[in-house]
């Protein structure tokens, strides 16, 4: 076979640092692999290779035998050389792998249908979605970012890019230290603080190294379902606590005599979805139990600087002088979901045994979020964007309010949250919450139907709206339009259409 | 008791948008939590408040007012306003947290005492470490990091730092298929594509998707070890193939018939720690037998791209027409660690469940690191860096190499390798690894002894050393000292030395 056809185009760089055997070797290996020289294809011999790049003929076997060394060609004494058969043929005649048989068992969580419908959901330029619990993208304070890094890259210590401790970047767990310092009587220092990869990963990290499979958990109800979902797939037993009215002592106290529980999961401040505020005393009282009963408590805060009235109590941790609450901070709803970082406050050992099983998971978070976080509370830049970003959710909040008042009247129940990013609502109507939601995805806007934040009944009046994404004319648009989806129910039959949807299977 | 003195300081901030009643709420509240005003203490009337603060009486009875929803002071009827008992009393009495209890048992891996040793083995300037297998932070590209940054951050879309898919940024998913399908003649799709935080999360993710205690892994011996400790962590038996000579396809295949074990973990290219590549036939015969078996193969690649030499063979991945390698990836040695990025390449299905389980440990990875990575592989910036850091590395691999023919003789063996990190060494003399390093540190200089990188045996004369970390000069001065170090065990009487070390528990 003539392979001259197949290099004329070829141009050897006789300038570069690279040998001509290895540039030659390189195009034939190219040509080999992408099948153009196919298996059993004669190659010239070692004296027409040298002629047809122009190269001596010691560089021409050079090449040969290279490429033999790696098994793309093979001489045959006498014959020839060859391109080898370097596919592995008796594969075509392999099963496919069974991929799905291979994989370990996945416990399915009772909500991801709901929350997979709903991501689901096609978006488009029109639809105006009200389900994702994130801050506005045009409020995240990247440009200050921005400024920060060019100011300080030429400052960098380059071994701060390399690996650093598992338990974070030393500068940010000592601000962050500080920052906890500040708010509590407790003494709070660098070994009491590890980095995360997002405030997710503290729960991931929490369940494995507190809970075996027959545990038991307790949780609010309705609850943020990432953290049931992640106590669940751990294969515990997870038991709830009523979370729409005062806090429900004597039922927590059964569960710690009846199922001693491993850990009471809880959002305290501007609860996820319902906007409640644990208040002071109740804290207190919830404190005192746990030092009572051994029990850990995982105080997830994603909100508590989002306050819209006055600031709201201090957190359980600042309260706790038992050291047995577990706190879980993280930038995503401050600053913003990007950077994945998110923070660990609890006691020396439980820091200690997290970066054993953090080191498995990702050995540490990005370094260079974290040194660009770092930077950024030095300069004290949270502050600032905190009382920014106070002042506008503020106003959204209200004009959310506002149109559900106007647009929605009777049909639609509320309480004005002090704080967070929610609107949760109860409908007032025939309707339910899945079934709007439907409808409502036709009129080009969502929502997440209350459901999905409860593992133990199927509450079908409740859904969450978040009221932090949008502009004001957007959420003014977006409730007008769920509005209209409302109405229409009213003037249909709405027997056919509910059971239609009522009898498939609920949580 | 006059709480005047506490407050003579204080300045009211009458420009501030916040409420005057709210500022002196925070003061008060900031002496509560820090104990100058203890619990009980009698708080002034109203009126002389107000006086105190020069405010109106109506604000004065807002901050009181607030004080006490949130749990802070307390008003007796006849009596005044004193402090609140807010802090949760009881505890005191309450037995610590034994945490240490409550955690799930931690599975110890039989290296992790001689990893710790090594770690904390103390750093100074004055020592050199040959151990950690890092690149040189001064070759780290991050002057073109922080050049695309500038010249991108502008542009940038903030919809790119919010929530991304799990399996990571869209364009780098699409830049890091289009890299595999220049290799490859199996396409290569965005869909086979997850991005990792490093492609340590990688192995722990498989780890979840298809390991269950009980279950057989085979890895090469000896082996990265990180990679055993998060297989020995999912409870699995790991059974070893030598990997100092020829691939062993009889043992191989009788594990496959014996124990049909889940996945084979391997480095085909310039392995961790002793060098070797695979060479193409034996690649293939490798395909050939897992396809028959349908045996899951883990291609772990860090290194092929650190070639100083040929190039390497092609991957197993780019061999692999039965689809049942999944490769693994990382930007940590070519570029910085801190990026925290790898990359996996695998069938679809394996794609979409390591997805399912990356959500629950991270969510995503970070974006700052995604949105850089995916500029610099944009501009082909990596290519030229490699190119660069090739030609480095490999006057640093010839450096060591002669310093240890010039200074330890006959006492080290190694043969070269053409590519990786590092040098993998055999003690010739007396002396065996572990108590070498032992002196070693006292002479200012480390490494990691070879019974590091096995689990079934213990090999008390092998060493690694890395040669990428440290300068020309640096290496032969660290070289210097373990070849000094080496030749007092010469001088001495190694028998007490010898059986007091090896009478340490060993692996």
């Amino acid at each position: 076979m003539d392979i001259s056809k197949h290099f004329l185009q070829s141009q050897l760089d006789h300038k570069s640092s690279k040998s001509l055997y290895l540039q030659i070797q390189e195009l034939i290996t190219a040509k080999i692999m992408n099948h153009s020289l196919p298996p059993g294809t004669k190659l010239p011999p070692e004296r027409e290779l040298a002629s047809l790049f122009s190269v001596s003929r010691t560089t021409a076997i050079n090449t040969y035998r290279q490429l033999e060394q790696q098994g793309l060609i093979q001489t045959k004494v006498g014959s020839g050389t060859y391109v080898a058969d370097h596919s592995p043929n008796a594969l075509n005649t392999s099963l496919p792998m069974p991929w799905h048989q291979l994989f370990s068992p996945y416990p399915q969580s009772p909500v991801s249908s709901i929350l997979r419908e709903l991501v689901s959901t096609p978006t488009s330029e029109y639809n105006i979605s009200l389900a994702a619990g994130m801050p506005d993208p045009k409020f995240y304070p990247f440009d200050v970012f921005s400024n920060l890094f060019q100011k300080n890259s030429s400052s960098i210590d380059l071994n701060d890019l390399g690996h650093i401790s598992t338990e974070g970047y030393a500068p940010l767990r000592q601000t962050i230290a500080a920052l906890h310092c500040n708010k509590t009587t407790m003494p709070t220092t660098p070994d009491n603080v590890s980095i995360l990869s997002g405030s997710q990963q503290g729960l991931y990290l929490l369940s494995k190294i507190f809970l075996q499979p027959g545990d038991c958990v307790v949780v609010q109800s309705p609850t943020y379902i990432g953290a049931v979902q992640v106590f669940h797939n751990a294969g515990v037993r997870i038991l709830t606590l009523p979370a729409n009215s005062s806090f429900p002592f004597s039922l927590l106290e059964d569960y710690l005599i009846r199922y001693r529980p491993k850990l009471f999961y809880i959002v305290p401040t501007f609860q996820n979805p319902n906007g409640r505020v644990l208040p002071l005393s109740e804290r207190q009282e919830l404190l005192r139990l746990a030092a009572r009963h051994q029990l850990i408590i995982v105080e997830d805060d994603p909100y508590s600087e989002l306050y819209y009235n006055e600031p709201p109590p201090p957190s359980l941790k600042a309260l706790d002088n038992h050291d047995g609450v577990i706190y879980l901070g993280t930038f995503s709803k401050t600053l913003f979901p990007g950077l994945r970082i998110g923070w660990m406050v609890a006691a020396t050992p439980v820091i200690n045994r997290i970066a054993l099983e953090k080191q498995y998971v990702d050995l540490h978070s990005s370094n260079l979020s974290q040194w660009l976080l770092h930077l950024f509370l030095q300069e004290e830049a949270l502050q600032t964007h905190l009382v920014n970003v106070r002042k506008e959710y503020k106003k959204r909040r209200d004009a959310m309010a506002n149109s559900i008042r106007r647009h929605c009247g009777a049909n639609l129940d509320f309480s004005l949250p002090s704080g967070g990013f929610y609107l949760w609502c109860k409908l007032q109507t025939e309707v339910t919450s899945p079934v709007l939601l439907h409808e409502a995805t036709k009129n080009g806007v969502s929502f997440v139907p209350g459901e999905a934040f409860y593992t133990d009944q199927s509450n079908l009046k409740e859904l969450r709206l978040c009221f932090a994404t949008h502009s004001e004319d957007k959420l003014e648009e977006g409730i007008k339009r769920l509005a209209k989806t409302l109405s229409s129910f009213d003037q249909q039959h709405p027997g056919p259409i509910k059971s239609n949807f009522a009898t498939r299977p609920m949580i």
